[in-house]
């Protein structure tokens, strides 16, 4: 059996996508942005995917974890977007089934961050996390490597080696 | 007749406070601290006075002004205040009655500002800003000059001069 990770703690892998695989629809736009990423790294984003508009507040690596989402209405998203110019991702998730009951969310990037392509996998267990075989498709992992996360994506660009 | 100043324009005027007045009550204790300042100044904060917590986003000096307040439950605010440290602004708020009709809010400072006392007065038109005389009681103007800025305060503490 596999174990349950402790609550609030995520097994994730993250990958670049080498092709996409077939069959996606269309995907859920998520447009995010960062209104203020702190000298700590405290980070404020605000985020739409569909009709569901949030922001949320993250604590910086070195602080005890905090994380704070709150629902936002379409008049605030719109009033607070425009602070977020030069600090944003935004991309198309489309959520691809795997073997064994997993999913991939595959994020295919837009705008200044056109032509990135990645997957991201949650597992229930280490074990399961550590037993997974990678469809052909996916190409480099980068789990761990900070550059390919969405604050450092929507500040410094696409790495060049992702190109 | 005095002209009303355009929407959302405040016409105020910002004291040291020499000495404080008779007759102060215990006023509004208010507890704000800084989530985020970003490069381009704009700033996350949250702040509680009495039972009421909110959250504000400001947009930065250069950009088209923004500001968005959300109202949050204890629980966010007890949450979140443990990111704000080292950018922190602890005061009592007191309300003056004032010639003409006016109010000044006097603000006694806590925490590392402690000694720190200032009088803000807000104004229905820029007639009667300027027609202003300051009671014996307030000190040295300092409208306008930034380092009185909760925000600056809240970073750098105390100007010099003000002590």
């Amino acid at each position: 059996m596999d174990e349950t990770p402790p609550s609030g703690v995520e097994i994730e892998r993250k990958f670049l996508v080498d092709r996409l695989p077939g069959g996606l629809g269309e995907g859920d736009r998520i447009e995010q942005g960062y209104l203020a990423i702190g000298d700590d790294g405290v980070e404020v984003r605000v985020r739409r995917r569909g009709d569901d508009m949030t922001l949320t507040i993250k604590s910086g690596p070195g602080m005890t974890r905090t994380e704070e989402e709150l629902a936002i209405d379409a008049r605030r998203f719109e009033s607070l977007w425009p602070l977020t110019e030069g600090r944003r991702v935004v991309k198309t998730r489309h959520l691809v089934a795997l073997a064994d009951g997993l999913t991939a969310e595959v994020d295919v990037y837009d705008g200044a961050l056109a032509g990135l392509l990645t997957a991201e996998i949650e597992f229930p267990s280490e074990a399961a996390s550590q037993a997974f075989t990678a469809p052909e498709w996916l190409g480099r992992e980068v789990t761990g490597d900070g550059r390919f996360k969405n604050q450092r994506l929507a500040v410094e660009g696409r790495p060049d080696e992702a190109t």
